[in-house]
């Protein structure tokens, strides 16, 4: 198997993400396709034993910066790193792509090299992003908002082979997240959603409140990009007040070592996603990996390994297969 | 002054409620009209010094049940205390209701008995939500779903009014909850009132994101019922999460009673609204305060307080006037 990795992606490249990508070769037995300027990538890797590793480069001078806006830097820069890995993925010269670098031009890269599947128009943001609710995944976190009720089916096939491939759970509960458990409760997108819901073959459980996002009650909570957004963000400030609020709190009553034990887990348990530093995204024909920017080598090993795991568990295949099935269900015209 | 009190709403109705609008009778002054079956509020009295108070007794045998429909509970229960105590507001009898009975019934009699304000069709739910951001109030909260920028709007000018009367905020800063700082950034709702709040004659500082909500950013964010329900309801229920997961971490790390007084704080910071026990309902055409089911003594004194404030300050009057001035910097005829 190889991943094409973005060399240039992420405030810490090249010298982190070549880290990063060394250690995955040997770590996963992956081979990478290093991409970016050659000598600098050379000069990298030559901090690093290499040896016995399959690790090739390939050779490309541009790359996106932080702040450009995606798409003009794409037409600007149509040689770019980020740009030259995903190709990689499309002409079947590697497995997959990561990188660390904008977040639009790596999702702008994903939708107009590989594109997205059959029916869907762009790619799902979601995932675990609560560590106290470790096997609930939410879906859409922000790519989409004005959702029509048949993108939200759509998300909860994502999320449901997301938490059936990725977390292992066989039978996944989905739910739509409302403001009332009962069918008629909720916005007129909710209410349209919920027969769908019904018919589609999935294992859902009806409407879902705010309370119950951390509960884990649904193995898979659907909402639109513009709700989920907002929710996990706000999330995030929470965990990062209560961090702060506590270090004043525990501070002088308890050792200095144990308040930062106690607060970096807090931490890393309410602002998961940032924790963990992304993962694939959903509903590309292909796999791409998006880490954050801040990303350090172990960030990029991790993500290079979530790449791997997506690529033998066949995620897109399985995706695939999901949405025609559940388009047969509810008699939906292939698209 | 005088304040009508549901003496039979609640849990701990009537035993609780009487004991608090005695004791508010006492600490701020203001009469009392306990409404409810005269022989068992005379019984609860017994229990109290009344002297020198202005306590009157109005009889009703009817009360509403938690659980009950409100609008069947009203038809079938025409003279249930709520009813019998919202009508003394309306007739001239009294200057505010409160009630710790079912928010449903509460609600519903505000609706039917006094209105909503001009151009308003429900009432607005929301206010300081938070106890990292004491200055920061948030509405809709629930009770209006699918908004129009008009009913926003309408929200908008109702928190202004709120941060200013009872959190003393001379002008407040309001903004747009969304997904981006940018005016282009959100759903169509939220770019479609993005002009509307910037002709409106508020202080608006544009969008703000989920992050932003515990930062107090803006002292008034706006957001529809649907978005707004999720975020309190998933902020109330991360705080509880994680007051639970520090009992265990800080469990024979500190004294017991240094746990409980830790996460008692954290508790109330991110159960607020719970903790602190309703206010008044805005954007009805009379001053009514909900207080919640579990309200005991204390919570019913300090609601009756509110009502004291709110009819002190003229929120009513305030309120209609912030309308009219709105609508007439944006030319909307009045309705």
């Amino acid at each position: 198997m190889k991943i094409a990795v973005d060399g240039m992606g992420g405030d810490h490249a090249p010298a982190e993400i070549v880290r990063g990508a060394v250690d995955a070769a040997r770590e996963y037995g992956v081979g990478i396709a290093l991409v970016g300027p050659v000598e600098t990538m050379e000069q990298e890797l030559a901090r690093h034993d290499r040896s016995g590793l399959d690790i090739e480069l390939v050779h490309t001078s541009e790359y996106l910066l932080e702040g450009e806006p995606p798409a003009y830097a794409l037409r600007r820069k149509p040689n770019s790193s980020i740009v030259v890995a995903t190709r990689l993925v499309k002409d079947g010269k590697a497995d997959a792509v990561v990188s660390a670098g904008p977040t639009g031009g790596v999702v702008a890269s994903a939708l107009y090299i590989l594109g997205t599947l059959e029916g869907i128009s762009r790619p799902v943001a979601g995932g675990a992003f609560l560590g106290f609710a470790p096997n609930t995944v939410m879906m859409d976190l922000g790519s989409n908002v004005d959702c029509q009720p048949h993108q939200l089916l759509d998300f909860a096939i994502v999320g449901t082979v997301y938490a059936q491939k990725m977390l292992n759970i066989q039978n996944p509960t989905v739910a739509l997240l409302s403001i009332g458990a009962e069918e008629g409760k909720g916005n007129e997108q909710v209410k349209a959603s919920y027969p769908l819901f019904q018919k589609c073959g999935l294992n859902f459980i009806g409407n879902v409140e705010g309370y119950d996002i951390p509960s884990g009650r649904a193995n898979v909570v659907i909402c639109d990009g513009f709700v989920g957004n907002i929710v996990v963000k706000f999330g995030e400030a929470l965990g990062r007040n209560i961090c702060q609020w506590l270090k004043d709190k525990l501070g002088g009553r308890l050792p200095e070592g144990e308040v930062k034990e106690i607060t970096d887990s807090l931490l890393l348990a309410t602002n998961t996603a940032d924790a963990v530093g992304g993962g694939p995204l959903w509903a590309v024909d292909g796999v791409a990996c998006v880490s954050h920017g801040r990303s350090r080598h172990g960030e990029i090993t991790r993500a290079i390994g979530q790449a791997k795991l997506a690529v033998e568990r066949d995620l897109v295949g399985s995706l695939k297969a999901e949405l025609a099935a559940a388009r047969r269900k509810l008699e939906i015209p292939g698209i």
